[in-house]
């Protein structure tokens, strides 16, 4: 019998094969979303700069007591008119408008009454009431965003605050797809006789690339001829970074993906004791990846989360998404392996649950088990038995 | 004093004058991510619609006992040759290859040896062992997409498995944006004088609105001048299904917004009771929205969550992303109003925890603090004290 490696030993080796990805491209921030910042962006002023009104009202020197003042003029917001004050006097100032030199308090429209020139306070207000204080978003030399960090739609706009036009982020990864198999067809293509079906792994794996912060790369599919095999991973391999293969590394006649990495390149995973995809291999071409999957969708698509993600999450610096869950139902395992089982997360009363619901028990081929942002629930190699209530370990897909 | 309305009650007026959004496209699957299905997607027939291999091995038919199997011939994946077995025989089968008439049982590679036509069992499998039986991923007439869901990578590779190419999706409406404001400049745009900042709403609306599925039109920032203000919000809706304007709508005499909405729409939401954003005006305009959000940043970005995603959760069939967590520290309200306040969320021993860790105390104008996917905690208007270990209410940003 094999023995089968340990995952996290498998890991452990394709970890310590991971060179910095440096790679870095330049974009416009409104093309930036979801992209991966390559450096850390520093505040290089306090913001705000000077202090600014949070509110429609005037401005003036705040005293104890005081109940009338005098208004001088108006500053609409945008304009620096370089006003000066005195006591008892009040200019006009609106939200966002510059606090004129003198003064330290806004007493809103609401909480006056106007005669004239006069503004008579008919509600007190707190001395520094609505006015946003120098540096009160950020001061100078504050991190504000962290390299590796997932540009959402806040950083986007703090960006555009900064008055950053174009950012600095990782260069996606080009990863080729290659599906294997003489029965896969791709969309389009006439099925011929009942053997053969749709092939969804390289339309996955691209979709998982794009939400991995990837550029997949889709090949044409091709059928289990060893040459042809071989000669489709040294193609793909020319302008990938990365090269995912499913299919053809079981104890078939027929798995040419096998052959061709053992005859040509560095494997360096062969193989782990994990359900689904204990079949994986990973090999290496200079700073290049393969990673073969098994060909069915279910074990492709968790494998790809299981291993290819770990390499480009080492490559943006991201950490990997595992959290915890409470296991609303018995779980009992099926196989020896460590096993990784599409579940589904719901939360009740703060506590995060995870259930089969709809899971349907059968082969690593079901991929309708990870429709509805199914998570894996994790359970280790000797595990045989989770109860109900049980706090688990879960790892997000993508 | 303005008697406030309250949120919930806004939130009815504007789901009582939603239709329901009907226009749908076809796309591309591989197009199709991230995009909220228009149909039920049906399974035409059993998935697999025969008997497959689950493993490489030797289909046979199951008797107890059985020993040793003569081999016949082999039956790669995808070929059909319309095989039929006697007792005793066995054809030599693949992982997807089709079970032969006559078998019901994979015996794996790892389980015999051979000794020339002769297949010896080693080791024993129950019967219909490694055999994916019809239907198995899914029987025919069961629903497999929800109409309403967000096609993710697993529900693009069950429409690949189905050979759909093109799938109906719904369009994504049309939000056009125009930030207002004399102090805000655009990206690119010389800075002044002091008092000017950069606009960072339209930007922020923008990727937010890419986010929640809707084509965001991103319009010239416009001056506070009554006249530009109103042609602006009048050309914004040609082109548009919804509108959101940001600045303009509090107490001040720049705010023209305001004055725009109340001369020419029909303003069906006129401030809430809420922190941030209470100056929130919703009109219609024929079929079309228009959401007038405040100026500040932190308020906008806010406020587009509060009412704009309403409005395209309505429309996509999407529920609200609330949840529940438990706070991990103390909180005292400020306002006397219904709150939002932006937390950051953790996960352990299956918990979810709320903080606020690394939240700034101050105005709406903060964008960082909506960075790092914050999430919102709810504060009922009730509420003065939250302790630390209560179970809170949460609304998911974007």
């Amino acid at each position: 019998m094999k023995q089968w490696a340990k995952y996290e030993d498998t890991l452990e080796i394709l970890r310590s094969t991971i060179k910095p990805w440096s790679n870095v491209q330049k974009v416009a921030i409104t093309q930036a979303l979801d992209r991966y910042i390559a450096v850390d962006i520093v505040a290089k002023d306090n913001y705000p700069s000077r202090e600014l009104s949070a509110m429609d009202g005037y401005a003036f020197k705040w005293s104890q007591n005081l109940s009338e003042l005098n208004l001088t003029t108006d500053l609409p917001a945008g304009t620096d008119k370089g006003l000066v004050i005195n006591e008892n006097e009040c200019i006009k100032t609106f939200t966002g408008s510059l606090m004129s030199e003198g003064t330290d308090t806004l007493i809103p429209v609401e909480n006056v009454e106007i005669n004239g020139n006069k503004i008579l306070i008919k509600k007190q207000v707190p001395k520094g009431f609505a006015v946003r204080e120098i540096g009160e978003s950020y001061k100078k030399g504050e991190i504000l965003i962290k390299k590796g960090a997932k540009l959402g739609y806040a950083e986007i706009a703090l960006l555009a605050e900064l008055g950053e036009f174009h950012v600095s982020v990782f260069i996606r990864p080009r990863v080729a797809i290659l599906a294997t198999g003489s029965e896969i067809k791709d969309l389009g293509e006439a099925l011929e006789n009942p053997a053969q079906i749709r092939s969804s792994n390289h339309i996955a794996l691209a979709m998982m690339m794009q939400k991995m912060g990837a550029e997949p790369i889709v090949c044409e599919i091709v059928r289990d001829k060893k040459e042809l095999v071989q000669e489709a991973i040294v193609n793909a391999l020319k302008s990938a970074d990365v090269l995912i293969t499913t299919g053809g590394v079981s104890m078939g006649d027929y798995d040419f993906v096998k052959a061709a990495l053992k005859d040509n390149f560095n494997i360096i995973i062969d193989g782990a004791g994990i359900k689904p995809g204990r079949h994986i291999k990973v090999a290496t071409s200079g700073d290049k990846y393969i990673f073969a999957l098994p060909g069915f969708p279910y074990s492709a698509m968790v494998m790809c989360v299981l291993y290819v993600r770990v390499l480009l999450n080492a490559w943006f610096g991201v950490s990997e998404p595992k959290l915890t869950a409470i296991l609303d139902e018995d779980y009992t395992k099926r196989s020896p392996f460590l096993e990784f089982t599409a579940v589904n997360l719901s939360v009740r009363d703060g506590k995060i649950y995870a259930n089969l619901d709809g899971k349907k028990l059968g082969s690593s081929a079901i991929v309708n088990n990870l429709t509805n942002e199914a998570a894996l629930l994790i359970v280790p190699k000797e595990t045989e038995f989770i109860a109900k209530g049980e706090v688990v370990e879960i790892l997000r897909m993508v």
